[in-house]
């Protein structure tokens, strides 16, 4: 990773259209670029509204190969301004097999590689297993023209095993595009305590790795298809650095272009005060392989 | 867990002599006893000033075993008060064979089991690989009449894994006895960043694992014996819910006797909205027992 990387984050609603919100999230890339930013992240399947609040196998329309009309649209910005995109896409790999898939684009608009979401929650208003896979890939980096980068997506940012394994990989960066939002059910000091759950964790991946994170969320709500539920997502995108410091912050509604510089020095300085790696109990460590210790 | 637990946690300066410290702890295990507490914290090594701010040979002297001087007399005022009780104590296991070991007094006053230090620190100050053997009893809850404690020890906060693998074994609230603090040369932002990513971490396992954390740490300055340096202890111990919230929360330099509910029904509300045992991804953890993927 270089010494001074700017990094961007596209807090947006993501409920119009697929093309006014890819117009969209391709004039924030633009934005983005403007403020010499070498990487920009968009929120996870930014294509259209969150499908997975119900079950309805016509949603599989919406997916598309990778790559394929959107990525190659994507690409060719990446190529145009001389930026690494992160983007997500509903993914249909075969009939019948469909995968959550991250894709990063190079500066050169290359595909420099994907990652298809290993963690696949499935709660009321986000039944993600009746639509995805869990991704076979694993997790690995993703190598890019300024840096390997951690990609992950979503329900993958509860898991430390993730984050850990990617850093071990040699992330040196952790990313999650997010769709995650609100129960209007729920007390206000509940969606204070998730909300401050998923901030804490995604940075506590920071301090753990001694690697920066970008969190990227979308805003607005959404109706549910088929009641009168709905999930207001909850936005709060931000760019914490190697010791989970938060850099810069979004709030829980406004479209904001999160902008900020990471320097490279930090990390490596973070990981020599903190030498983490240098004490994991690898030795003792078999267990995490089992789903339970009866 | 049953459940309402009341649980306590000693934060306080133990840079006196022995039979004063262990005085001071007694009298606010009695206090917290008062209080109706089930469980009581004390912090890591809580015997005496840290020794490991440099590698004297002559401090091995302060190590005793288990059973011991400091378990019987510890025991005795378990039984009396009829309350768990988590000591760390410096164990003298064989000659040439030293650990730092919490031990577990149930309300019988037997020990109900130990824990040794798995994760050793060694850094400027912190000379703990100079005296402590590695642990070789691994992550394993300690089995109580108020429930499954997964007692773990200050540098072992910082490993996801620790947290995980107490979790998996049926661990129903994590405990840290720590001493940790600042380095007078850092700045005033470089310590509000340690802190911040130290409570930061910890609120994650709690999160991670949907299960309540317990952090005790000591207070005072304590000289270095051989350099003008020294380390300012910076409490701020606290009580977390499964959800990571704050429940109770000292301050850096205050004598403070923490003390609240815990609701064993919140954890397992929690772990069924955030179902994440459900998800691990098993058959792709194995590479966490590598200490790099080169």
């Amino acid at each position: 990773m270089k010494a001074n990387l700017i990094v961007s984050a596209v807090q947006q609603p993501c409920n119009a259209d697929r093309q006014t919100n890819l117009d969209f999230s391709i004039a924030k890339i633009h934005e983005a670029a403007a403020n010499n930013a070498d990487l920009v992240v968009l929120p996870e399947l930014h294509l259209g509204p969150y499908f997975c609040q119900n079950e309805d196998f016509n949603h599989f329309d919406l997916a598309q190969a990778i790559p394929g009309a959107t990525t190659e649209t994507l690409a060719d910005v990446a190529k145009k301004l001389g930026i690494v995109i992160v983007s997500t896409i509903f993914e249909k790999r075969a009939p019948g097999l469909y995968h959550n898939t991250a894709v990063v684009f190079d500066k050169d608009g290359s595909i420099a590689g994907k990652y298809r979401k290993m963690h696949i929650p499935d709660d009321p208003g986000f039944y993600e297993k009746y639509y995805f896979t869990p991704g076979d890939i694993g997790f690995k980096p993703i190598e890019t023209s300024i840096g390997k980068l951690g990609v992950l997506v979503c329900w993958d940012q509860w898991f430390p095993e993730a984050a850990r394994l990617m850093a071990l990989a040699g992330a040196e960066m952790l990313i999650y595009p997010t769709a995650i939002g609100w129960d209007a059910e729920d007390t206000h000091e509940e969606q204070q305590r998730q909300l401050d759950a998923w901030v804490t964790i995604q940075r506590a991946h920071a301090v753990a790795n001694g690697i920066p994170v970008i969190a990227c969320n979308r805003i607005g709500f959404e109706q549910a298809p088929d009641s009168d539920k709905g999930i207001r997502f909850w936005g709060n995108s931000f760019i914490a650095g190697p010791q989970g410091e938060i850099i810069a912050r979004a709030n829980a509604s406004d479209i904001v272009l999160l902008n900020c510089g990471l320097d490279g020095a930090r990390s490596e300085h973070v990981r020599r005060i903190w030498p983490y790696l240098r004490d994991r109990r690898i030795d003792s460590y078999g267990d995490l392989t089992k789903r339970f210790i009866d």
